[in-house]
């Protein structure tokens, strides 16, 4: 478990990473105004070790999640989160290995080295199958997903992963059995983002019988 | 299909409702900083009309979505969008009935509101079944979304939704044949948020065997 300490919070004036844009336009001759911000498309991986029938989540501190769940206090004209009464595992989330698609290459090559960096498998690119496509979001932001599966093996792991160590990632890879995942997606006392339950469902509607019948 | 036109955008210094807020904290001792902004919870419903066999979804037209999706020119110094070269249906998306929680209410009332409102049924709190807890997003935002089942019939339809007229909300309801729905979900064709494909797998594992063996 992450040691998180020293919590404070304060407004943003004016933030790198959440820039409001405002659109203004008429619908049905009504004019309306609408604040959003651009966020980049992004790639998720639902990864399955078939060497060890399980599949292979990240888990990392969420800041936005721990907000969200955490009471915020004052002191001295402060706002803090005292992480003695707000327990870290609050903002804790199990989540599918995924990237930002910010680089002049395929999607396939990046969900492949995401697929290396968060998690340690050198998958080949024809063992990355495409799923589906959803929006991240509909009201703020409004980027496109593209889901992958990925089939690895034990022999493809080359590193422990956990993410780039020079860009604050501080990821743990997490196996859970393929007979443990519809219950661990169900429950609520895991943090998750709808994205990687709607995954493990198409998991079990659409391959787990195929590798059943294998083993 | 909505009409949509004259589509302008500008940096939005102080947003209303996008407002940043800046996390620092110390994650095994390690100091960081991560911008988030807190957002409402929310409720979202699964709708299945029992009479018809269909579910029940909201289609609108998300300027976020239409940002994402549209190219964005240069006229007169001014960004806009030109809906003659980026067809308004870029920006449509089918979603699940959905609420924020902003009352001081139970959320099994907030989303008994919102399926009157948006889609026009009258729907009694013992016809709504808890389906799963979700994080809304992981990023910038963290809050927590309550995923609902619904089941409704044609006699407990009271009006023609569309959601609120003075919120200024553009809402049309669509029904999807059960028939149809596990294609629907998986067209990409069709912009949709994960939550809504997450909850038709949802109802083909758990409720669709149940109400097949009736009709």
């Amino acid at each position: 478990m992450d040691k998180i300490s020293d919590v404070t919070i304060a407004d943003c004036e004016k933030s790198t990473y959440i820039k409001p844009l405002r659109l203004t336009y008429q619908q049905n001759g009504i004019k309306k105004i609408w604040d959003a911000m651009k966020v980049h498309d992004s790639v998720v991986i639902l990864i399955y070790n078939v060497t060890r029938h399980v599949l292979v989540f990240v888990k990392q501190f969420r800041p936005a999640v721990y907000l969200c769940s955490s009471k915020v206090s004052e002191v001295e004209g402060q706002r803090v989160i005292k992480h003695e009464e707000n327990p870290p595992n609050l903002g804790l989330t199990y989540e599918l290995c995924a990237g930002i698609v910010d680089k002049d290459t395929s999607l396939e090559q990046i969900a492949q080295g995401e697929v290396l960096e968060e998690c340690g498998y050198k998958v080949p690119l024809d063992k990355l199958e495409r799923m589906c496509s959803c929006r991240g979001g509909v009201g703020t932001s409004g980027a496109l997903q593209t889901m992958y599966f990925a089939e690895v093996t034990d022999a493809m792991r080359v590193s422990q992963g956990g993410g780039v160590e020079e860009e604050g990632e501080m990821i743990d890879v997490v196996d859970i059995p393929v007979s443990e995942a519809m219950d661990f997606v169900m429950d609520d006392n895991v943090n998750k983002p709808v994205g990687m339950m709607f995954a493990v469902l198409w998991f079990f509607q659409h391959k787990n019988k195929h590798y059943s019948s294998k083993i």
